[in-house]
């Protein structure tokens, strides 16, 4: 029996319940675990997440393609926005990209402790959930936020991937986030994208007209990529050497 | 037209979306606010809230009882624990309270730019709100959780008091923790003990051999005290001058 936990922001995985060894999921619907699933289903060979904007345009020399956002606005000198959508209609197959967003990467850079860290987003719910079944490691979900506040969308996926993992024996837990996160996601489920519309993030998103993007980032199983970190870069899981 | 916001933990306070004067309402349900509240309704003329433990013995010279706490469990030297059943059997009619407790009085110690400081607990819910009502003024609701862990019944008692609040079309509200606040709140107020009695610290109080204490902790409305902090110690606040 392994276990689950949520952390319902990056600065609570330094609290964790959970001691040793653990696998850590990162979570950013809106956008930037969306995105970069989308980029590596879409076949990217791999993607450099940098966490500060001022690093990006070194890649950017290096024949790499480069997505860029901050507070939800693309870069002047990126190749693409922090968007599933632009992803999906670019030739991007072979190609590297180096990616810096508001929240995402700054939880990838937090979360130090982990065996290995994957990717998680609505798009590849699945595809995640089956990989984790079969890893029997302990589990930690760690929800990006929003510039150190609460996000209702990375929570409701929290609640989604609890709930696919605790209906199998394999998973336990005994932690009130894992209970509040499932509680919301089977009150949100019925309904998603309707539900996610009262949230913060989705109001900012489409007023800045991103709608459509942001739409895209509460559809279920559109991709069965699943990115995993190996040495500061993500891949494709299944093109892994792990 | 005023705000309501909730913080799911005191280190968030920091970080709140409320810009300017506010009047903070603190909460641990389990059980520094319930007790607090119970010790005022009791004609307990002051409390004076202590960070640290080591500190609590200065006070016990000076004629004063002393509730102290840390992990469930009452310290040697105090005169209670944190226990609002304790309080209530007591004679402590006009006299000074100290307390330190593991979660409480820190979330009181970080909230350090309110105009005003409320504690909430179930047991003075309705006092709580009507008081808020009448101030025409911006309300943080900040959680104490559980040595940086969220606590799932702070949260429940932030959705059942936003739900007073927004119920009188003078208090709105945009932030996530508010909308999961609300929904968690309406997941269990039909069946609260109940709900409450899986989370993390319902168990583990419970496991000590607090059920009763507990339980008290999750009935609404068994007082009209609403402590008030003034110069950092906390009255009842119809006896304050403010």
């Amino acid at each position: 029996m392994n276990t689950v936990e949520v952390c319902l922001l990056p600065e609570l995985y330094s609290h964790r319940k959970t001691t040793g060894n653990h696998v850590a999921v990162i979570v950013d619907i809106l956008r930037a675990t969306t995105t970069i699933t989308v980029a590596l289903e879409q076949g990217a060979s791999k993607i450099i997440p940098v966490k500060e904007l001022s690093d990006l345009s070194k890649y950017k020399k290096n024949d790499c393609l480069i997505v860029s956002e901050r507070d939800g606005l693309q870069s002047d000198f990126a190749d693409f926005g922090n968007s599933p959508l632009q992803l999906i209609v670019a030739d991007i197959k072979n190609k590297t990209i180096a990616i810096s967003t508001t929240n995402g990467t700054r939880a990838i850079a937090m979360v130090d402790k982990a065996d290995r860290i994957f990717l998680g987003a609505f798009a590849n719910i699945s595809a995640l959930a089956n990989k984790l079944k079969q890893l029997q490691q302990n589990i930690v979900i760690v929800c990006s936020g929003w510039k150190y506040r609460f996000s209702l969308e990375d929570t409701l996926f929290a609640g989604a991937l609890c709930e696919k993992l605790t209906s199998t024996d394999n998973f336990s837990f005994d932690d009130d986030s894992v209970i509040a996160a499932m509680d919301l996601w089977k009150t949100a489920k019925n309904d998603l994208l309707n539900y996610a519309s009262q949230t913060e993030h989705y109001k900012r998103l489409y007023t800045l007209g991103m709608g459509e993007s942001v739409s895209y980032c509460f559809e279920l199983d559109t991709c069965s990529a699943v990115p995993v970190m190996e040495n500061g870069i993500l891949y494709e899981s299944e093109n892994s050497q792990r």
